[in-house]
């Protein structure tokens, strides 16, 4: 069975890639709204992991939209779940039999809740398979530390493809460089350099 | 790591260890009253499929609670869940860097908040994964048909060891054989036969 599964280049995807791996097809998607080039890197750490890519064009009003609501709340966690909803809503038109993201039990954005889940494939035909939502952070953090080689370090140095990079610099073009910090809490970022 | 699985011999925990298999060392663990020998069903399944077996001790006095409880309500949920969260306490001190279970994203019971997840294992020390709560029914059957031979058949005929053989048992004692049928509801049951 063919899956795509939504892939930012970062620790959660690729461990995700890896446990879906010995049961489908997996071919990872970067979901792009046109803003930067960011999704280049996620294509190159799928390179290296060796799996399949593919870009998934993502419309650009989402991504006003979500900047639109950060610049309201102040926080990005709004912003940031409406842009992955709807990137599972285009990459669930792809023609995959599966779809799958990287969502963690602890995160607390981006969620996709057991009705989300289930209109998605009903609407779609297709599967929806969240393959770490069953891992707490710890038990995370174990494998992929015993399967990953990463790169660690603040959010706005670390070149991956999540739809962070995007919406920043949409910030950055709405408000000034200097308002970002105010909307994006300074946090560790990871990303993959190589699989165990 | 170290990981002992809660194990019926049943297509869901099977294809649960085997999602795990690449990134734990596996032990099938069965729970087991001292009412029936059914757990042995669970261990001879546990050989064909390759994975090392242990069993463990539940505590009676649980049983009969969770049997007065279905007695009580009618039907056997609130009782399952009770020996199900039993059977997690007890498997959470043996020992194992990691428990998991087989449930479900669309299972009704037994079902593990996130909020008992992180209870478990924060008394405990220890992780608790349950690997098929990103997976739906379909997708969960699609891999079952991909990797595992089963034998489907009415739950009273099927030799497998999940908590309701003993249960049943016990209500047959209780109340008679013929009011089993009232409580449990008939239902298709699965045991693993080979893994493909």
């Amino acid at each position: 069975m063919d899956l795509g599964l939504l892939y930012s280049g970062g620790k959660d995807s690729t461990l995700a890639a890896l446990l879906l791996d010995e049961f489908y097809d997996v071919t990872l998607v970067t979901g792009h709204f046109g803003v930067t080039d960011d999704w280049r890197h996620a294509r190159d750490t799928a390179e290296t992991v060796g799996f399949a890519f593919e870009r998934l064009d993502l419309d650009p009003d989402v991504a006003h939209e979500a900047v639109d609501r950060i610049r309201e709340d102040g926080f990005p966690r709004n912003g940031i779940q409406l842009v992955h909803q709807h990137a599972l809503e285009r990459l669930a038109g792809q023609g995959f039999d599966a779809i799958a993201d990287g969502t963690r039990r602890d995160d607390r954005v981006p969620t996709v809740s057991r009705a989300q889940a289930q209109s998605l494939e009903d609407r779609h035909g297709i599967e929806y398979i969240a393959p770490l939502s069953g891992f707490g952070r710890t038990a995370v953090d174990q494998l992929v530390d015993a399967r990953l080689e990463v790169t660690v370090g603040p959010s706005e140095e670390i070149d991956r493809a999540d739809y962070e990079a995007e919406l920043r610099s949409l910030v950055a073009e709405a408000d000034g460089p200097e308002q970002v910090a105010d909307f994006f809490p300074a946090h560790e970022q990871t990303y993959v350099t190589d699989v165990r």
